[in-house]
């Protein structure tokens, strides 16, 4: 496995074309906006390597029986399905936000369920070219990005009705060495920290979507590969030189735009190839494994929670009834969301293929919370923070000669309490609700993994309706019924 | 085991004082109103006979190694834990109301926690008694109550200071053979259904209130025990002959306030006699076990949720748009609820003793959760439902050669449907929002178990907040404290 | 105008033929179910006659300049509107339940703005005759019951479309005297404490349900017309002989199944015949001044809050800041309300025939907070009484020698005051949560003036979401635009 | 009055000192990100000129019966409190962000009232001075600032116990001439817009805080006033140069820390000194009239909801049933806070002075709701715009050659509709929901007149809970009652 170290000269080596602020990058890993959501995915390394997180944050690869990082790691049981919503949750408490390697070991996971499947029905041959790359993944250690949504274009339209045809990511070619494709990926977190980029098709297609129904991996920087860098609230803070207006002075997240310019793929990294029927599996099974990765958020919520305790303390006003009562709602809810990744896990199978599967009920059933449930916590911190989070100075008047002693005197809080101090915690809250954190704490809850919508289909198809009535039609005494 | 008939047969033995709308019960066990709960006990027995339900019905007893009714069985693993999580839910979907055993099981569970460390700390012989009554309990099959909740008088007073001393349950005297103790338990779900009455202490206690650190079992019948019947709503429709307007035909529950007056003990039931600063510990283990047993709202959660569904399509409103996104997310809060009580039971650990325990902060989480979503659930088959539900003619009228014919032609809903399956499951959605099962449903999904704010206390208390203080400070760069 | 006294005895006068239970009622007045629902509406009279409260519950007629009850009034000013909400949240809490007497009002209201209308339109004389009639109304001081709601059958058909062409009412046929109808109308509150019954259309129409356009009013003992009560909760405790377990000791509600076999209506009482292009407006206009109408829920809140702060002290709770915390939500949520129907009546605008009628999109907006709010307050109220609500003995073993101490010593509160007391606030928590009065406190606030999607429905529509749009579009320069 | 071109002009006569990044500004008018703020108090000068808008923007002075501006207006009748609430609404919609006069309204109608009362007491002659300085703004058309809270610094501590004496503002010396007042104000809205600004007290005094218990006004740019203006989300975007990304194109808001370093205020415009006991009276009318200009956030919600339903036109989503369901819900939340400031308003009442006041219960409920539903608005408003609100690429890519055809193609929407459209739309949605107009629409709608608690206190003191128990008593015939 890589050190911190090794994963970032390990990026250093890889030709990114990666564009952001109208320019393209020359340093992608010293870059100050993207810096901290690298250090975000080093902390999956470094963790590793921890003795205390280890148990976490490795596993035994059920390939070569190497200890390998989690993220790599195809679930084997209950207990790796549950120890990852464990390490979700202790990577979110320690970074404060979207640590971006979850999407590739849910990509992983999903296929290595399906690549069997397809073979079973097709006589196919994806399942050994997945674990091979599988195992060139876990020899290596590496990051693959998971890159599903597509741009959609017209959402009321299939595929192949779009105006465009490229407003879903296609095939335009097929040699002998390889097939070449067109489109692009929104939405890609994290996607310049990876070495490789797992496509996925982001819908169920039927037969006139052929073309899209496809799946692969190729490395990161292979040719035609285009990055665009998405903006984030208050993205350029960490660009102004100080640090405390960042609120987090580590970690942080990005997404991109990744543009697909007629990209050759060897044959030997494709996973799917037009048996459009799989299409909606692939997708399925994806989104219940990343579902139920919105773990994270408990943990974020953890950090959220923590600075909302400590601002209560700076601000005199942790005794008091209605502070206590919200701490404990706060608490409540983030628990609530702890609850929903444990339980999808700890009721997970196995698949045929000897993969362990999340409960995909339950796993909806959590990520519809997360949907709802960071958005009241941040609002519960907002409360407890006090306007001063969205009025407080910058770093530089703090550090200003002319008006640092005036904020010094005048945003001092609690005596004991240094007010940088109290400055510095409420630029983390800010960070999280309404800052670039935010980004993932609120609105990556609302649309990662699936729009709210797309889990109450799932939900509304998972539950045995018909077993219910049963019992509702038994206990009123309706006897016999033609429906 | 016993079977149902054995059960049913066992109870007309016992020689109960049980009074009800100011008259003393000839024959209990064929009492129209209370023979409803007895029924719903008795499931617990006709499903440990099942096939289909064995697997969760019944375990194998740590003492004997014998085969027996779950009901009774000390969790020896988180399996165990778990599966008593899904036995609540299968028979709360069964009975549609809540069935009345599971406050014995916690209570023998607490037991045999607390016995064992009283017993470390004080050299005590409780553990022992209370091994040789469980075995007496698991080799006869019966059903114990768990008596808890003492009148309390003025709640901002402990015991000792209440002007009524009685307000608590207490040891008035104590003799060679055995103790005698006063008082009154409230709120005892399904007591006269019980062979024994286990007695635990309401509150954690000091010093000055060991007259009231007290526990034990007796049998249900012993000579000073009374039991008075509490209303329920809509009670005496079980009275009034006809069936369609109790709405669940076949169970129900029912409440009791039992007096203790001047009741003898012999030793050999006593589990705790003064050890005041224990109280508190078994007050907690008890409260915890038994707020994972609020699984069964799940279940009920099922029956509603399957009546909902069924009215919808006897109106012909089950395609509308906003009919099916009110059952997706009926069916949402109820699942989360299953989160919680799968959650807190896969989260458990081993006590000392050998016995497990449920994650404390999860299952106060999963009851919190319960004293809020059912009454969401249960407002929302009331949408679904229709005013028809609280207009709806007696079944009386509906029998009328008078005015059957206006019901039957102008109560009609979707065609093919008959009438009467429309009025019937109307009928089971009022019992359960308004009804006698709303009593268990909503009334005491908010207090069993103790009420919310008890639950936010423990919340409040289980939450390493020091922890999350850490990361957030860490993240923002607070370095130094000295709080 | 009629005392209370006179308002009884011209009940007595009526032949109405009333069915309960399955018999024909002897004595409707005497009847100890229909009673209380009596009483509240002859509090309606009372209340006109006492000095403090004459300024909301009398008006002046616009037609004979006299002193009239407000409740036949038709409203002359946005003063007379917001009178109307006033006066509603006085009976609410005069009463703690409905008091039947709004719908009456509203309809007249409505029809006083459709006759005209259709008068302009198709040179009929509606107006003319309803203006007689309401005299006649206003002169006499008559109760008038307002008959919407029709039995729907499959509600995803239209009138004419349903199997059995009697489930919307309807004419059958067409004399030079008058009409004969046949039909039924549900959900009738308080149906047979009225003299007359205004019958109207419950849904907009097409040329098709031309015959279903029809409007008219009559005595409520006309011949053909049978009444069946529906059933509330715990209904037969009022029947039981003592009081105590009523909750309310007063007033009630009731619903009644009205069936129309072939009746007669007068010429001069029709109000609508045919012109099925004012079928929706009638609808409409009675739907909106209904749903302000459901002013009085705030009133019956005022009630909920007043007894939850007596129960929390008597429980000696009430000085708990959760407890605190909690009444003031219930107010919070009740003063809500309050806004809604305010705020819809103060904006209310003057019509063509120069009638006031409320502000639609405020009004549906307020009745869709009515369908929420009291559910939540009703859960509050339950959370704060405690468990004893549901598991209470019956004032018979209250009463009885046998149980009564007990129930005195263990059921005692605080100190001072008297058990009796607390058992009664107990019960009338009961009753509007789980009993009689929740039917009107829950349920009707659901579906009564209409279920909470017909009046998204109306939300809907009413916005002005072009304008809305306009100001967003300007705000981030989307210039022009070709939708 | 003054133009908007007048009003601009007299800004840049006054000699303010700004500091913002650690520098004093030059020109603030000019500046770039100040500038939209600005902007914002602009409009309510060129609205006030505009033919439809006149009728609220304006009202005749009721001292020199001259047509002003509203916002210097004394309110002097419900219509005017009405119309009060109508143009916050109307303004916050042609804006979308706080435009920051209403604090000077507020502050000013407050002031008309307890120099009176103070008067009354004390024989003082506040309200002369008052008055003389009332006309001075109106004949001048001048901006207000309302100076109320201080940093409070150990919010567990009074003024007087506070360590460091100035953390409420206070005289420090008093003489023939004046007063010399120091201390500092935070959470200034919009202080650099203002030519005045009105000092109040913070919080209720005692004897012991008499040197706190002081109310004034001085011109903004009195010797010894400090300015330093507290960050907000993505503030520099407005820097950038170009406009896309900063959401809102033309209106902002800002808030200050203003610093009062020993002023000197002319005892004619000293408006309290030392009545400490009306300190509480001032703050009480203030937060009333304030909580009740919380009506603009209706406006901010109606900008808010257009823009969601033009983004899912652009998505092509806006047909789904779960998205217009949405729409709806943001609209009958908005509404709902409508209610609140129409109600509040328009059961306001006289004061003795002459001066219209709100009814306090109603205006601190809908205060209440407005640290709730904008939250919720919000959070729907990130649903249906979809995560791409989040991850768009910056402008400046946008109109890059290298990256710009990518952005054109990939985030194209619904056929007809400009990509940059879509882009422009989401980033107004960021900039309400995450951006700078974020600070305004959530945090500020939690904090601004008083936190949410602050709310709950007055709720609670204003309801009439004896009353409602009476109700409650007297309905379960609980007759006789020794409290």
């Amino acid at each position: 496995m890589m050190t911190p170290k090794e994963y970032i000269e390990s990026l250093t080596r890889l030709k990114l074309s990666v564009h952001m602020f109208g320019k393209r990058l020359e340093n992608i890993v010293e870059d100050p906006v993207l810096r901290p959501s690298l250090n975000a995915v080093a902390a999956t390394y470094s963790l590793a390597q921890n003795k205390d997180c280890e148990g976490l944050m490795t596993a035994t690869s059920h390939i070569t029986g190497k200890k390998i990082n989690r993220f790599n790691h195809i679930h084997q049981s209950t207990d790796d399905l549950v120890k990852k919503s464990k390490m979700g949750r202790m990577l979110g408490a320690h970074t404060g936000c979207c640590f971006q390697r979850c999407v590739g070991m849910d990509a992983l996971n999903a296929l290595s369920i399906t690549t069997y499947n397809t073979d079973k029905k097709h006589g196919t041959e994806y399942n050994r070219r997945f674990l091979k790359f599988l195992e060139y993944v876990q020899e290596n250690d590496l990051v693959c990005d998971g890159a599903m949504t597509d741009p959609k274009g017209d959402r009321s339209l299939p595929p192949h009705k779009q105006k465009d045809p490229d407003l879903y990511l296609r095939v335009i070619d097929e040699k002998k060495e390889g097939i070449i494709v067109r489109g692009a990926k929104v939405h890609q977190t994290g996607a310049v920290n990876s070495h490789e980029i797992i496509v996925m098709p982001t819908i169920s297609m039927r037969e006139e979507d052929r073309d899209y129904a496809v799946a692969f991996s190729i490395p990161s920087d292979s040719s035609g590969i285009t990055y665009i860098i998405g903006r984030q609230s208050c993205d350029t803070r960490k660009m102004e030189g100080g640090m405390m207006d960042q609120g987090n002075l580590f970690f942080g997240g990005h997404e991109a735009l990744v543009i697909f310019d007629d990209v050759f793929v060897p044959r030997e990294r494709v996973f799917l190839l037009g048996e459009f029927e799989f299409a909606g599996e692939l997708v399925e099974k994806f989104a219940s494994y990343h579902r139920q990765s919105y773990a994270c958020k408990a943990g974020v919520g953890d950090v959220l929670i923590g600075a909302s305790q400590t601002i209560a303390e700076y601000n005199g006003t942790e005794k008091a009834s209605h502070i206590k009562d919200k701490i404990i709602e706060m608490n409540h809810l983030n628990e609530t969301l702890y609850c929903g990744c444990i339980a999808c896990a700890s009721e997970g199978h196995k698949e045929p293929c000897g993969t362990y599967m999340v409960n995909t009920l339950l796993a909806n059933v959590h990520k519809q919370n997360v949907t709802r449930f960071p958005y009241e916590i941040a609002r519960l911190a907002q409360d407890i923070a006090g306007g001063l989070m969205v009025t407080l100075p910058s770093e530089k008047d703090y550090k200003s000669p002319d008006t640092g002693r005036w904020i010094e005197k005048y945003l001092k809080g609690r005596e004991g309490i240094p007010t940088e101090h109290r400055m510095r915690i409420l630029r983390l809250i800010e960070n999280i609700t309404l800052g670039s954190a935010a980004v993932g704490y609120l609105t990556e809850s609302m649309h990662g993994a699936g729009s709210p919508q797309a889990q109450r289909i799932v939900i509304s198809r998972e539950v045995n309706m018909k077993e219910k009535q049963k019992s509702a039609k038994k206990l009123c005494g309706i006897r016999e019924e033609k429906t």
